[in-house]
């Protein structure tokens, strides 16, 4: 079956239908009306973040699966909330799709994005579908935290440690395993509860979710502040086997690691006197490297992704 | 100078600095981290709506200024905010556009948009640029309304009064008319001063804005209730000079109120002892028209656009 064949409401009453078996304690209304309502509580502020995944752009249906493709589109969007230290309320998906999509592969995507829904408790609660040349789903994520408490790129400072949790590199990698064969089956693990354990630790200047590559990343924090960074490539946590397999397929491990993006992870700042890094594992429950120091000067070059260049 | 040129970079700065000259009471950080932050008032409910606009479906550069579209773009969205009875508080953008498109567009696209942004109080506060087939602009409108008091499609009864705002018809004839010669210029007027209004009358029922036509909208909400209305088609509000112009191109009147959309007025049912039209068109600030009765039954066809249908 096409889409075609289903028409707008037919993909409405069957995405809905799929969406009701996740519910959230802050929606108070979800899907159906003009829009949503969503409750956050008293003292908190709502967080706000949007992201599109983009068929021959952010993915290809000939090596990944329409469930992996919902997968890894909702965690970015969940990677956001989570560098802000917010918990998520839910989220809204504008489907663009051409007539002649199976329907079966618009059934993998909202597969994909209501498993991350129901592990981060995020529920879909509303949405637009419309016809267009290629998939896409642009999505918008709604978050809340409490106010005072958000962590921004703002507040990075010469002296400050710069850390970063979990590894570098293995979304690159599985790229790259599937631009020669084989298929992306790699998602991240959206760093929720480590952004909100990270909000109650006291000298943390600045956060950022690692989506373009460290390099690239690292660069929005220190740009704007007019600062550079003292990286210790050697230092980068990198994944289990990560470099015999990169040597394997002819790659260069630092280059992934360092501008591969799609990690996920989240690096920030933390002032000198701050806590350790294996204090802050324990805290935030998962690794965390401290990768270098934020230094006077300014960055030279950067890897990482970017859209429209040449 | 073409998005390529730019870059993803530029572009986002580019737009970053248009949208600067808007500001929002609500707003605690704009556009920039990776999330935004908003700040509802206390015993405020969160209202959202996403909504998307894309090239060759929902417009066209040959017939239509940049400018134009953007701001239809953006009204479409909050008239979902009127038909809640919420106020603005901002909107993100998840922009899809081609690296050949021309960067004087995208500066029209974003000056309408920020021409309702400002005319309404919606600052933009957030968004994603990606590389895309088409041009798309999928945006997600936030507002807040006080618990308890928002419109819903919900609460319709048998025996209910069927109320709509201003006059229909008006945007399918402009678009009657560019797809003949001459362009698309007509930009409907969110309703947010009147949906805000009608949250303290007393006796509404329920309340959609008329994105799909009359017909097709009036169908969700009594499809749902499982209820009919018994229209009065000779008591359609219709714009002035609406049958003449309509008779110069041929055109059925009827036809294009009932079915057209992108009227972007609000459509209601009130309790049979509720205020009159002539009360409520003083409240709202809005000529207010009854159109018929809720009544029992099921309907039996319906006219407006359908997404994905042959």
């Amino acid at each position: 079956m096409r889409l075609r064949d289903l028409g707008e409401r037919g993909l409405i009453s069957r995405i809905e239908r799929a969406a009701a078996k996740v519910s959230g304690r802050s929606v108070v209304l979800g899907i159906g009306d003009d829009a949503a309502l969503l409750r956050p509580r008293a003292g908190e502020d709502v967080v706000v973040s949007t992201d599109a995944s983009v068929e021959n752009v952010h993915f290809r249906f000939s090596n990944e699966s329409p469930r992996n493709v919902g997968r890894r589109a909702l965690v970015a969007n969940l990677s956001d909330l989570a560098a802000m230290g917010a918990r998520p309320m839910g989220f809204v998906l504008a489907l663009g799709a051409p007539g002649e999509l199976l329907v079966k592969r618009v059934d993998g995507l909202v597969a994909g994005l209501l498993h991350e829904a129901v592990r981060h408790g995020c529920p879909l609660i509303g949405g637009n579908c419309s016809q267009a040349g290629e998939v896409s789903l642009a999505i918008t994520a709604l978050g809340a935290v409490k106010r005072g408490n958000a962590l921004t790129r703002r507040g990075v400072r010469a002296g400050d440690r710069l850390l970063v949790t979990g590894v570098l590199g293995a979304a690159a990698l599985d790229r790259a395993r599937a631009e020669r064969r084989g298929r992306v089956r790699h998602v991240a693990e959206p760093r929720l509860r480590a952004g909100l354990a990270l909000t109650r630790v006291r000298g943390v200047g600045s956060c950022i979710d690692i989506s373009d590559g460290l390099e690239a990343d690292l660069g929005q924090v220190l740009d704007a502040a007019g600062l550079a960074a003292d990286l210790e490539p050697a230092g980068l946590p990198l994944p289990r086997g990560f470099r015999r397999a990169c040597a394997a397929l002819g790659l260069e491990p630092l280059a992934l690691a360092l501008g591969g993006g799609e990690d996920y992870e989240l690096l920030f700042t933390l002032r000198p006197r701050g806590p350790s890094a294996a204090w802050l594992s324990q805290r935030l429950g998962v690794a965390v490297t401290e990768i270098g120091r934020v230094v006077v000067g300014r960055r030279q070059e950067q890897r990482g992704w970017r859209h429209f260049a040449r």
